[in-house]
């Protein structure tokens, strides 16, 4: 199958200048600020993005060097297929984080609760809709017991 | 900025073989099922996935002719900003949807709940984790009073 090539929309100004340290979760890192840049040519896109609190950034994870189909993460101890984990380090380095949209000026959306680093490529944005998402009978696996761990956990730490 | 390359993982079977009659939001499609044939070489990463009840599938929307900068719903008379909407008509058409896992079947991933067309790349599958979702003072702008017409629309719906 053909690959598919996507060119950055905008990208993130962020205080992790390096790999480590990064919360691993948006909604561990509300008092987190950062800025996405939305290059020129898009501007346009970004009309009425103000009325919405939330927005999805989806992202290309850039300081991830290879993927893997296994991850452990550093709150658990055994492998899991990285398709049921977070872990950045899976095949197509795609990131998906809803972060809260403090305010808008012109280019720039100034957003906190934000787990990305600096320089990341921002491939879209969509409107965050709670009415899209399941709310009943939801199963969350292995991560069971674990979602407390993962929202306080940094890249780095193990 | 570089563009990024993204190899699929594998490829979506579902009824919808026209770009025309695809439910428009994954939660307003319960009843309709659809298998994701996952790639041999990524088997290995659906280690685990079977104890979630919900997966979020990111795909590339490859019947997407051209992106646009403005987008107006059929539900609705007034242009938006593209980043303010779910229009699959964006400058980067990638698909983020939250479908049911119905079961693991080997390399098949049988599920319901699905808005996307036969054919339609994968490009990655992670674990639905509702902790993780913001759900105080979540403002939806433009799309309030609006959703239940979003969640039952169709595309070439006018």
């Amino acid at each position: 199958m053909n690959p598919v090539e996507y060119k950055p929309i905008g990208i993130i100004h962020s205080p992790f200048k390096q790999p480590t340290g990064i919360p691993r979760q948006a909604v561990g890192a509300a008092e987190i600020t950062a800025k996405i840049e939305i290059f020129e040519e898009f501007i346009d896109g970004l009309m009425d993005l103000n009325g919405f609190s939330h927005i999805i950034v989806i992202f290309h994870l850039h300081l991830v060097k290879k993927g893997s189909l296994k991850a452990s993460p550093p709150w658990d101890n055994r492998e899991h297929g990285v398709f049921a984990t977070r872990s950045p380090y899976r095949p197509n380095p795609i990131g998906v984080s809803v972060v809260r949209l403090e305010n808008i000026d012109c280019n720039i959306l100034n957003i906190s609760g934000v787990d990305m680093a600096d320089g990341t490529p921002v491939l879209d944005i969509k409107p965050y809709i709670p009415a899209l998402n399941p709310t009943k009978a939801v199963r969350i696996g292995w991560l069971k017991d674990k979602v407390e761990g993962m929202n306080k956990s940094k890249s780095g730490d193990r």
